[in-house]
């Protein structure tokens, strides 16, 4: 049976990057009979733009639909004046929250033909693969209450508020502990247990979570301990579990420790399986348009689609093996070091289809 | 007219490096004159050992009364156990608090004769001198309502408020702007104004700041993206101002990319200049009491204090000018880089002392 993906290019690089992962679904359709239907609509800023909503009423109808959604980016300069709960972000908040995503995967993984692009030292780096696992749906992104009130003395005052109930805790603990049996088998969890009270509930419900997975080792880490650890050691992690704003800060930290944040894709998750896959990259304006943007991250998103959400695994490793490959044969889009053959946005996408 | 210095050991390697700062305070009174009486008290663990309380009462008395305070460090895992509202770290944040030490500056700099123990490239961090400046008696750390409370459900719930009034935001930037005069005259404010109105409204008043400062240029950037950056291109920021939580772990982050975290100092100041000096580092238990740790860190704080507190400059300079002399020469404790002499806490803060 067909499964739908919807397609979410977004803004600024976005179109061009979801038309490389497109063209590989294509192929793995074509070739091997893989069976994915594909529709497109808009979000952020073209959300905007399309409907006067950065999540359009009828993309959200197509996404609860859709057997898993594919994102390329949001955001862009033209969309930074606008009031904020049009802005291209909030499109991307709220597909989260309604398709109640919880569960956002993002792997820092250095590439071998790519080692010397990190800023740390090559025996730092080398061989990293380590998995943050980021809760998505909480935290303070979405607690109430939140605003900017004014005082009796006439200031005002903004505020939000951080939240997690157990069970909030619970499935993203399971999640990263399910992740990390078929990994090394070890947990870190981020917290500030030290200072905050969502945190020591946070720190309590994984101790508990763990009896529940004797095959893998718990420890837990303050977040700016987790921040130095990053930069100084950061192979003693495998899989690291936090907050929805500590995650948000970690794993764009992990990332970055790779060098090549265009490469690195990421799975949100909901309590079925099915998810949204976006590139860790942001929609780089600058390069928008100009056949310069690496389409690397979101390809490999489509591989993470097909594993976690379409129960295509054989099909998801052609598609990382692909990518390997280009990457062996010395193509490289702009933001990539060494390689011997520059290529743009389209040549990388046909090659990586071109090898399937 | 003397002036008069708390100090405030500590626990773990916290009274041997205090106790080498001491020195050096002691050989500038007799040498230079400077003047400073000196008094110890016992805080965080050592606090709730002699006091029942991390931050006993008189504790509390003689640093209201003092001119400055050193701090060595707090914690240990022999008060693990403790419930949470007399374990060591209570103590830090209500001293914090109860002397209203909203500026917290903490410069990451990274000493050339230790260049090569960064995690980080060398071209990537050669030369590298950061003023993080984190707002340390506001937000998420003090807001209240706060606590674990239980749902009808039936389920637990813990909850944190981050909340920043305009006269909070507006006292640390300007600390920040004023610092960044005497340097390079750039400051980075860090928020996370796309999805908190807590970082709206600090945005717009540090905006709002900068108005009064035309010297010094005004950036802003999302906490993500600062994680990010501080890794792949740190020399690119002069100040960073933030609030508590952010500035938590980005000042981690920033001290960790020097390597030497043994050298650190930070200052936290009340609005007439009186401040708290200690090093960046914890309080090391598992190297307590062996002669091993590193004093400079904690020496440095006393320059930072003789210069911020104390009006005397030209001592703090000189105390700046012996720790690089003793670089240069050398000497090194367990926790650095190259050098060939190797030593201990005591005939480093000798070797400084005598420096002088
Ligand atoms: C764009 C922004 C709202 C978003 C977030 O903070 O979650 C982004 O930084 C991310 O990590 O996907
Ligand atoms: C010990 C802890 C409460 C403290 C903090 O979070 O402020 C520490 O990490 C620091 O940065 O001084």
């Amino acid at each position: 049976m067909a499964q739908k993906i919807l397609l979410l290019p977004g803004d600024g690089i976005g179109p061009e990057i979801t038309a490389e992962a497109r063209r590989v679904l294509e192929a793995l359709n074509k070739r091997y009979g893989v069976g994915c239907e594909m529709e497109t609509a808009p979000i952020g800023g073209a959300g905007y733009d399309a409907a006067g909503q950065p999540l359009p009423d009828e993309t959200l109808r197509l996404a609860r639909e859709a057997d898993a959604v594919l994102l390329g980016a949001v955001g862009g300069p033209q969309y930074d004046a606008l009031p904020r709960d049009v802005r291209p972000e909030r499109g991307l908040l709220a597909i989260r929250s309604e398709l109640g995503l919880f569960g956002n995967l993002r792997p820092a993984i250095l590439y071998p033909q790519l080692a010397g692009a990190s800023a740390l030292r090559e025996d730092v780096v080398a061989g990293l693969d380590i998995l943050i696992v980021r809760e998505l749906t909480g935290g303070i992104y979405f607690g109430q209450p939140r605003g900017i009130r004014t005082l009796d003395s006439g200031e005002r005052q903004g505020f939000n508020t951080e939240v997690y109930s157990e069970s909030e805790i619970e499935r993203i603990a399971r999640l990263a502990f399910a992740a990390a049996e078929q990994r090394q088998g070890r947990v870190c969890s981020v917290d500030k247990a030290n200072v905050l009270e969502s945190s020591e509930l946070w720190r309590e419900v994984v101790e508990r979570v763990a009896a529940d997975y004797p095959g893998v080792e718990l420890s837990h880490m303050y977040v700016d301990n987790a921040a130095m650890q990053l930069v100084r050691a950061p192979k003693q992690f495998d899989v690291v579990v936090t907050g929805n704003l500590f995650g948000d800060i970690l794993s764009d930290c992990a990332a970055q420790l790779t060098g090549s944040i265009g490469m690195l894709p990421s799975a949100s998750l909901d309590e079925h399986g099915k998810g949204l896959y976006e590139p860790v990259h942001g929609s780089a304006p600058d390069i928008a348009g100009q056949d310069k943007a690496n389409p690397l991250a979101t390809i490999l998103s489509v591989a993470m689609m097909l594993r976690y959400s379409l129960g295509a695994g054989e099909a998801a490793d052609r598609v990382e093996a692909a990518v390997g490959a280009v990457l062996e044969e010395g193509l490289r889009t702009p933001d990539l070091q060494g390689g011997n053959r520059p290529v743009g946005t389209r040549e990388m996408g046909e090659a990586v289809a071109g090898r399937l």
